[in-house]
């Protein structure tokens, strides 16, 4: 089967010629008499244009198929060749990837696994992220940690930001909460997934996740915009990685944002994502303070979901989004909040706490309100954040 | 030294509040009372706004100052603090960059490295693609290769789109052409450099370039926004790749291409690729048929420079552009032409040959068109190509 590209020109692009360029140059070039004897060969290698629409507004969308020995069965080949030099070549984003069912890779956990692993199956997850991002210690965060574990919580993850850096090792603060992990195991038999953020050269990111790992790390966290789909689908295929790869958008928009140039959102967040091994992918929701539109989200969700990957709804979310998150998502979704936990005005157990009562009205098909809440963790968040109505 | 971001925004963007919001939710974030007793070490991972200036046409550009401390010396950690959550909040472009001197890494090579590993000091370096791209055999490289290189050239690569591909496994393609390398030094005692194409995921890569390298590769080509600044340093520091890294701009459109969007070129594909440890960097020249602008190409330049790598203007480079390059880079260029080399109307050796002969007009100081040059290779080049007048 081919590789099914979009390519979108804007109006005043002949796109008929764009197309071809794009078929013949990501490609094969081209060649004269002296290759005569490799004809069949080349030909083989040809992408192939298959239509080219032009719409009311003067948009025009070329298809290309291109063949799928052209590439490695791996993300980084295959942005070479569907907008590697020609991304440098005018006004054209990349709206539009079909891939083979077979090609790359899948999640290891995945929806399935990462739910197994934490023993909740009927549900939202509920995941925090640790604030401030930077300048605390391990043993803040290990507090922190003890805060929202007791109340709860599913997943944890660093900050994006927080690197590893002198003033809280990435080893130092997985191992000041893998103490509460350890505990919250012993006494109330539940899992709480702490997804830890790896950075470095490849060659150090890689050996730092399996030493994460050895040391008790059960998810890991990537930036792969930062780091390169290469490291994720290392990260994804390494024996020693045996825990959920979480990936983070953190740069996503340098390459999706432009509305005529680079690749879109649905891609990159979603297909790129779901066929380069990541078991749980955030990406902005649009009840967030992101400006992301509800279609793109729901596009990298269904892309996800194909692939049994976990969606993971992220920036601005807060117990008043509950109910149309679930109504977006149905169970099958992580609801990560930041501030939306951290910041609550009784403290993060109280997020946490918020986020469950949300959830328990919803599950009961209650509605709730200001007007009717009674005293408590989601009343203080909804006077805090309000209730999300689309 | 702090980091020093430039921001710009389009007309119509608050740009004072978004420098606000980048300076703070790019590093800490907020916090509140509960960590007042951690406050100067919150404070001391915060950015500083330092001007917001707004031109005539609307356009506001922020400068932001961000510790050194908060990142790991390295490309990806810089990104994810500088354009990280933020890239995905609306119309920005960073345009500009000022990292510290004793950032991140410098060339193991560079210009001085390459020109001692070739042995040539004093006239630019002709450098060659192997085309067509895709569809040859390893010995059909090989083929080209010996051409080439009895030709006189200094620099053979393979075209980014080739991987490893069964058609022709880069291992087997190496071989092949290392025949001709042994060859050329043995019966003229000069050196010609193949820059490999090095691909898989991270580890694979890793281990690939090691292998190629024990294997006689005296170069490697890196598609570098394909797999990643990581994969660059990761190659650049390891101890057993000591052999010149050339980087690859394939894809830096879809960051950098968009107006109001993403990350500028001089950054992209000069800053960045100067502090992460790449020898010889492509990218696209203003006399080539990819839109590039000449100051573009100019900042690239100077910014490589600046730190010892070599610049590498491709695209469209065909001997009638010599004496225009000549004039604007000096002797310190690789000039890399694909088809403009192996598309000369006698043969990938006369497209060689006629780079020298404009080489060597140019030194003379003498200079040369269609009316008065001789027969040979170069006066066919030129009747093919015509002659680039700026």
């Amino acid at each position: 089967m081919a590789i099914a590209v979009n390519y979108r020109f804007p109006p005043g692009v002949d796109a008929e010629k764009q197309a071809k360029i794009i078929a013949i140059g990501q490609t094969v070039g081209t060649w004269d008499a002296r290759f005569a004897h490799r004809q069949a060969s080349l030909q083989a290698h040809l992408a192939v244009v298959v239509s080219v629409v032009t719409d009311s507004q003067g948009y025009s969308t070329a298809t290309i198929h291109f063949p799928e020995t052209n590439v490695e069965n791996d993300i980084p080949s295959l942005l070479t060749m569907i907008f590697g030099k020609y991304s440098m070549a005018g006004a054209a984003k990349v709206v539009g990837l079909q891939l083979p069912e077979n090609y790359g890779l899948r999640p290891k956990f995945g929806i399935t696994g990462i739910r197994k692993l934490l023993g909740v199956f009927n549900r939202p997850l509920i995941m925090a992220i640790f604030k401030p991002a930077l300048g605390l210690s391990a043993t803040d965060h290990a507090d922190i940690f003890r805060q929202v574990a007791e109340a709860g919580l599913d997943i944890i993850k660093d900050d994006e930001i927080l690197g590893n850096l002198a003033s809280a090792p990435t080893l130092e603060r997985l191992k000041a909460c893998r103490v509460i992990i350890e505990q919250v195991k012993q006494e109330s038999d539940r899992t709480i997934l702490y997804a830890v953020n790896v950075t470095g050269n490849a060659t150090k990111l890689i050996e730092n996740a399996r030493e994460l790992v050895r040391n008790g790390a059960n998810a890991l966290l990537l930036n792969v915009f930062s780091y390169g789909f290469s490291v994720l689908e290392a990260l994804a295929t390494d024996p020693e990685i045996n825990v959920p790869i979480f990936t983070h958008p953190a740069g996503a928009g340098a390459i999706s944002a432009a509305p005529d140039y680079g690749i879109d959102y649905s891609i990159t967040l979603g297909t790129l994502m779901a066929y380069a091994g990541a078991d749980a992918v955030l990406y902005p929701a649009h009840y967030g303070n992101l400006p992301f539109a509800a279609e793109d989200e729901a596009k990298i969700r269904d892309r996800l979901r194909m692939r049994g990957v976990m969606p993971v709804p992220s920036a601005g979310i807060h117990p008043g989004v509950v109910a149309k998150a679930v109504a977006d998502y149905g169970e099958d979704v992580i609801l990560n909040a930041g501030t939306g936990i951290m910041d609550h005005p009784d403290g993060a157990a109280a997020g946490v706490k918020a986020f469950f009562e949300a959830l328990k009205y919803v599950e009961n098909g209650e509605s709730f309100s200001l007007d009717t809440l009674p005293l408590g963790a989601l009343r203080s968040a909804i006077q805090k954040w309000g209730i999300y109505h689309s």
